[in-house]
């Protein structure tokens, strides 16, 4: 398959052990001498005016030790000597000053000596609130007479002149002439689609311990996915100079974007300030609910013109992104109406919409699932009315290497048709059985993995191990990956390679891992230091074995002379040799931040069967490719693949978080909240298509996105080819089935959507 | 005083704040969950055969979870699986096994859920011995009929004929012809010296926390002068692979060169390989001084051949080194006799002598002021001897640049001569005024930095702040050397500079704190990564600045075009741009190994008044001289040389274990084992003479050895030159003065010595 001796295998995961023997140590495994812990105070209600926070009886409690609120953190900030502006400005928004705007708001944070006297003392807090009605569907959000989530936030007036309230920002944008290409069209399609907030769902919820020292060095022990990322988030948020702040990351049980946030930060730093002592929070699964930054719902309409040979034409949407109290809805994520296809029109508006619900969060692939799910529900469509196979339809308009599509620059390394025919063969899409109340259906998604700044140092030691230092946080199997590359450039056994993680004190920059950035960034940048590394083994030897290094061979953890006689070095004798040498013990280093990347496509088919009953949708196949470039570790790019569609398909059939305007979130806990167990998804199939890319180490491509972006719709198209009805508002739960079946059986055109 | 910015200045250390406010973290301090403690049993008696040992009184203690003895390791070791023959072997001396032969030695270490417990198991077991005779002198020791340590070690014929009994190990060298030398002499001189055994007496016991996992990886935290020691101690000692051990090394509270050493990390290992549970050691202050690794004591013949004119022709010596139970006494200083001195015929016959004590190991410049002592003192008869001044005779024979010294290279880079005289005019020595009983003495030392191999990283993050990272074990300081290196390469200000200590899976391999190496060694590796950044930052900013990066200047933390305009970027600015280019965030290696070193000359003046009714001397004024390359920090060289002086003023006048052969350590506590407090030591002076290095970063030379080597000859030559009596017997205790002081009553020479 390759001419690599390391890379391309599907070598064991370099932390499988200690993870499979429970003694990794995540960030709620900390324990500190003197610790105490930390609880917050929230708001029960979505929308209120808070009246009044007494928090007299709960000080009195044996064990509290401090409580912080907006109006203490406010007056203590104002009685510190220096920087008084910048950490009371710093400080906003960490609690809930004069109203909540959701349930789970934080109000006030506890330290105690134990967790129970903790709660006590929670509960101990007497909060006097006004209620207010609140809002959570974007589309009542938006109109006149909505209750407005931030008073000060006027209505604004969007390109088309209506007025829209509560917006929290905006983006537009267009390719060439949508009217024009819509006139010119035979076919125009037009569809609204709904996509509901999903939370990440990690196993382990947020968790922190923070040690703030005599001089104000803080320590933050953390399960993140940057550590980086925490640091200056720390620091920004507290006023406090980045080089004060050391962040230690744990083994890390789960992130999934969401990972990257301060949900529990910020507050430990405080509470150990305040008290002088380590303060621990871990939050539980109700809190990770009510307060975690989940993936934002999406309401969309969508329209497209084609011709009648199924040339797609233009595109337009306008999407409406469910974004709670913050900005963090990545409502830009509306351009993949563009798909992977060469559509020379596009145009979309796209809302951020301020709702009662916390702010969300990236969640893989982010905005991608929502906006790949009208995109691909509506070309299936397009297929149905041109008559023509709905792979074909996409090969047809599918872009290639050369063409520059809307917006972008010209492909290069890409595999989108290679890929779709890969997983359409692997099904025998074109002989394909269809049993009774069962379908078939197809979709495709696209990722470019962006590129992020990293640093890393390989050492090798004297017998002959090596070690890769940087500040990478695993959590999809990277550290394996960057084993693999180490041993891969110093032609060395993979299991000789350690792989060891720094905090940001001890590491250079390594970029947060998200964004299927780590083994294309943080690859490079190990690959290099390896490189790097190298380039001093084979200095060393060359002088202890009388040859030039470029004459020399380097392989089985072996350095010999290329064509020569048995005289060879192992690398465990190079190591011995350089501490004896000017240039000392054998150390590389490797950077990298940028270089650029392809779009990955993940193409996907599902089969299903629908009870026609009971609306309930069972899974019968679900069969990806991928394009990943080059898989250092195809079992682990395999792993991501299955991943990212059991994500996908949970989306698509059950998972959803609800909310009400006077009660919140109405399922946050697990048993309520619907995610699949093993016997909710048949047996995965994966298709590694492999072009290399131009810029990844050996090849790679980002591989974590794109495998979540197809599911929802391959599952919607195929329950269409099942049973004849199109659910427009995810996820396809069988009551949602059952009213389009029967509304169908009642003359309507077997379509759904608001 | 020179061009730079950082270096040269008397900047504040690093760590004096933690230090100062009681938040370093020592060895002790470390507290893992469940950890259990580990205890020893010491045997009681300096030689004894041991008849049985019964620890199943002890085994049934509640709490006790391991007893491991020799005969229990060997037993386990037979039932693993594999390895085993090298696992005994590599067990083989960590306990006795059929004899002890000191007072202390380990015969079963125990762990127990607490200290107490641990106690009270180690009363429990029964050891039953039979007492052999013992022997603490070594001219004892070599004689016929003296009792055998080590039973199969043969007695040796020396190169002169003599039988020799409980020789450990042997060193014999001679340069140019001795026996014609002294024929051609004018004056010979011939004196024996003795200079007793001495604890290190650092502050900080010796402790150990160890936590071994279910896949066999050891972690260690240990107060250590070198991680990578200990490591690779840990490894081969108990035969695991370097690549499976982990040593994370805490603030250390002193070493002085006894810290390398393995007394507690193989045993902590062990019981927590058993109990797979973290396991915890910390030593007493008794165990200490009865297993502790001391400086060895020494007896010394020397002669000396000279001229009328004080020309030195020659120095025979022969040494026996009390060394204890191993090979640990440094013999081979011995070769110290020909000092800083141009003589051309030398010889000596050193050996290492077993007694029934525990063996040796480091003490600041290991041997050298045992020999400086009898060389030193027996200059100054010679000095009376030929009527010159003590120091114009010194520098009359004092080599210079150019010079080769029996057994050197040609020397270079040294200022002997200049720092003898510098010292000699700060007291003012030509015009110095003797009162009654008072006297003044000179003497000098030398020791040539070694080199060692050191790896460093340095990164430069988004605020302009730097982190240094290695494996470096700061004990004198030098992480504040290592800061000011570094920001003197960077032009950057020195707090914005942050020392990061690594443990062994993250730092490059980095030497150990010991033979004044550190600041040479690790020094250049740092100065060659800041060097390594800086030409990162240059390119980088070279590029944003549109310039050469030959035309930069980089200084006050800020890059600007050299007599260009105002355009300048901070080092924040160029660390957060690095970003976003394609080499990625700033990061710096560093290696060093050896270059060549140049001999280091202390030299120094005592000024003491002797209690001729008592015998008391009281040491009225020590003055230092040091050539100390260029300091770094000038006061922490001067930290240095003080340290240096007490510890020598110490030796010389009160520092002694004592032992007999049938109790062993006789003054096993601080309460009889006498250091000096501030009271006994007058206000140190110190004159820096900074002749720069050739291949020391900046110029820097080793500093931390020197102070400490001439210090017992000045006191004992400003004895003699206060009341007449020349006690060549250290140290110079109030008894052995009195006792000088009667016998030259009684018409003695004035000399002591066996």
């Amino acid at each position: 398959m390759s001419d690599y001796t390391v890379v391309g295998k599907s070598l064991p995961r370099v932390d499988g052990i200690e993870k499979a023997t429970g003694t990794a140590r995540y960030g709620a495994d900390i324990s500190l001498p003197g610790m105490l812990w930390g609880r917050f105070v929230r708001s029960p209600h979505p929308h209120a005016r808070i009246k009044r926070i007494d928090t007299r009886k709960a000080e009195k409690i044996p064990g509290v030790r401090a409580i912080l609120t907006h109006k203490s953190l406010s007056a203590d900030q104002a009685l510190s000597s220096e920087d008084t502006v910048h950490a009371m400005k710093s400080s906003q928004g960490l609690f809930a000053s004069d109203k909540v705007r959701y349930q789970g708001e934080k109000i006030a944070v506890v330290a105690a000596t134990d967790p129970d006297i903790a709660d006590d003392a929670v509960e101990a807090i007497q909060v006097e609130y006004e209620i207010l009605p609140g809002v959570n569907d974007v589309l009542e959000a938006i109109k006149e007479g909505a209750p407005h989530i931030f008073e000060d936030k006027p209505p604004i007036t969007a390109p088309d002149g209506r007025t829209l309230h509560n917006i929290c920002n905006e983006s537009h944008n267009a390719f060439g002439d949508v009217d024009q290409a819509f006139r010119e069209a035979d076919i125009i399609l037009e569809d609204t689609y709904n996509i509901p907030r999903v939370h990440q769902t990690y196993m382990e919820p947020h968790a922190v311990v923070a040690d703030v020292d005599g001089q104000g060095n803080v320590t933050v022990w953390t399960c993140t996915q940057g550590i980086f990322a925490i640091r200056s988030g720390v620091a920004s948020s507290l006023g406090i100079p980045i080089s004060k702040v050391n962040v230690i990351g744990m083994t890390i049980g789960g992130g999934f974007g969401a990972k990257f946030g301060m949900l529990v930060h910020p507050y430990a730093v405080l509470l150990s300030q305040k008290t002088r002592r380590p303060v621990k929070i871990v939050m539980d699964r109700h809190e990770e609910f009510v307060d975690g930054r989940p993936a934002p719902g999406c309401w969309i309409w969508l329209k497209t013109g084609a011709k009648k040979d199924g040339t797609i034409l233009a595109r337009q949407a306008i999407s409406y992104w469910n974004t709670g109290t913050t900005s963090g809805a990545s409502l830009g994520q509306t351009s993949r109406i563009r798909g992977v296809y060469k559509i020379p029109n596009i145009k979309y508006d796209a809302y951020g919409v301020y709702t009662n619900e916390p702010g969300p969060a990236a969640y893989r692939a982010p905005g991608a699932p929502q906006v790949t799910f009208a995109s691909e529900a509506q070309i299936d469509r397009l297929a149905e009315a041109v008559g023509m196979d709905p792979v074909e339809l996409r090969l047809k308009n599918m872009a290639e290497d050369g063409d520059a599509v809307a917006g972008g620059r010209p492909l290069s390394h890409v595999a989108f048709k290679e890929t779709l025919t890969a997983v359409a063969d692997k099904v025998g899409w074109k002989n394909r059985k269809k049993g009774k109340n069962r379908g078939w259906g197809v979709a495709v998604g696209e990722w470019t993995n962006g590129a992020g700044p990293a640093g890393a140092y390989v050492s090798i030691h004297e017998d002959g191990s090596v070690k890769v230092f940087s500040g990478l946080m695993d959590i999809t199997g990277t550290d394996t990956a960057m084993a693999q590359i180490t041993a891969e450039v110093l032609g060395m056994p993979f299991d000789k390679v350690g792989v060891i993680r720094g905090d940001t004190n001890s590491a250079p920059y390594t970029t947060g891992s998200g964004g299927s950035v780590v083994t294309f960034s943080v690859g490079n940048a190990v690959k290099r230091a390896a490189e790097d590394a190298r380039h001093r083994v084979l200095e060393i030897a060359a002088h202890q074995l009388e040859a030039r290094p470029e004459d020399l061979l380097l392989a089985d953890g072996k350095v010999s002379v290329k064509g020569g006689g048995k005289d060879s070095l192992t690398l465990a004798e190079v190591a011995q040799a350089s501490l004896s040498t000017t240039g000392g013990p054998i150390v590389g280093k490797g950077a990298f931040a940028r270089e650029p990347s392809h779009t990955v496509i993940s193409a996907q088919i599902a089969e299903v069967e629908v009870d026609p009953g009971t609306g309930a949708v069972k899974l019968l196949r679900l069969v990806g490719a991928l394009d990943c470039g080059t898989a250092i570790n195809p079992v682990q790019v395999t792993g991501q693949m299955e991943g990212g569609a059991v994500q996908g398909a949970s989306w698509g059939l059950m998972e959803e978080s609800k909310y009400s305007p006077q009660r919140g979130n109405l399922n946050p806990h697990l048993l309520d909240y619907q995610i699949p167990t093993a016997l909710d998804i048949p047996t995965l199939e994966s298709v590694l298509v492999e072009k290399p890319s131009a810029h990844g180490p050996f090849g790679v491509k980002g591989v974590g996105e794109p495998p979540i972006t197809p599911t929802l719709a391959a599952i919607a198209n195929a329950v269409y080819d099942a049973v004849g009805v199109r659910v427009n508002d995810m996820p396809l739960t069988p009551e949602r089935v059952l009213l389009a079946l029967k509304a169908k059986r009642n003359g309507g055109n077997g379509h759904t959507g608001k």
